[in-house]
């Protein structure tokens, strides 16, 4: 595919409203913080979102996915698949407005957000105890990024 | 007017993709940090904003309205008018997302935001130097707040 | 409320990517078609589109006004209220697009493209046999019409 | 790319608002005119179209690709390349949301309102006098159609 035909349907990712706010607040972030600090707060902000938008009703691992995926695509994200590997969980987030909003560089740390939403959901469906998520991938030019559910 | 009516209209104001990761850090903040540096948080990220969408060819009160409403409109954020006053500029800033998106609470500091982002316009003016920008109104149910530039 | 605000507000309720299309389609069809075709082929184009999109489990008023604007908001047309009358029902549509989208006289007509879904809808809850629905007002600067089911 | 992948983002330049309705609107209209009648509607709202959004300040090729490029990004329409070929132009249009409102099969006559601008453009600038424009490929998945200006 002619990469301006990629780059611009990743663009029309992003809602436009907030590119311009977000991309600001993401500078005097990264100026402030270092990254270690700034994943630990998108991560607690990905915790408190799971927490208000809770799973309900899932029995099977194609239960939460779907679930999750419904609450993602009411709202722009994208939508999740999640495969069991060996010893793990392999959580794909697809098309995500990280990229386009945020640029490569604050997307590397911005999707902390994902983990901590991730984190908290399996947490709430008991599977998460003695597991963590963790990222497993940089967001690619469409927003996709891979988490692995694991000890 | 109804006011679901009114409620529906102030609510088409925000983009759905960002209301859920916008209300989760607008609380995740509220908890970390006193009213005093939310708010000096929120104008470091509108001057950041504000330089990096500079005005450009003002000769008149008439031209910077313009200029900035142009920055707003291209974005969704509404618009603004800019009257001179007695001893002041009040500064009008029309439908924002702001309630629609942080809820009436979390908005009053969020519009140190459009605080921040007009204080760096006029300095960029030099209208700004021995001037200051401060908010004069909490933001109404369909995102207009107002501004005062006075000493 | 200041009208450039409602204006405003109004203007919101359409959505940038059809309204130069729609525009433009509107006026061609105006051009060639007298107004009672013109409301024919919308209550035609109205009644496809609720039969797309049936309702389901209705079991009271209630029910129907829920699974109505449950489509509606969907899609952001808004929603709509059902109330009992003496000896008809009055159907009110909010903030639909249509003046924000063809503006005030095209809309008039394109109104017809409600009338024609909630026949739909009504026929296939069994209540429209010998009913009809028909339009009761003009819409509004903020996309309100109004109709009514009765003989 | 995942056909999934790519699916999702051709899906996204689709407004949602006006998916339903028009889709109800290119069956109506398939159902009651032959093709040829179709091309011709949809041309001559083209027509109306780019009479109503007139090029401006075109002194170059270069120039009326920019000056069409804006209007149709002003609406999330996509972009259009314009390329000399030895007797004609090739006007590529880029990430239209005709796939992803209509479908393939309505998407091939609804492309005809492109070619019904294009020609209303070139006409303007003096340049469709003797030349016409006909469309050369039907849209792909993400919206892309090439038309040819020639003899």
């Amino acid at each position: 595919m002619d990469p301006t035909i990629l780059e611009y349907l990743g663009s029309r990712l992003a809602s436009r409203q907030w590119t311009g706010f977000l991309g600001a607040l993401a500078q005097e972030f990264s100026d402030q913080l270092p990254e270690t600090e700034l994943r630990a707060l998108m991560r607690r902000v990905g915790t408190r979102f799971a927490r208000q938008s809770a799973l309900s009703g899932c029995e099977s691992l194609d239960d939460v996915q779907f679930a999750m995926s419904k609450i993602w695509m009411a709202q722009d994200w994208g939508w999740v698949t999640v495969e069991e590997q060996s010893d793990s969980l392999r959580i794909s987030h697809h098309c995500s407005p990280l990229p386009a909003t945020f640029g490569p560089q604050a997307s590397v740390w911005m999707a902390a957000f994902l983990e901590g939403a991730y984190q908290q959901w399996f947490d709430q469906l008991g599977a998460g105890q003695n597991l963590g998520v963790s990222q497993a991938s940089e967001p690619d030019a469409v927003g996709c990024v891979e988490f692995r559910l694991g000890r």
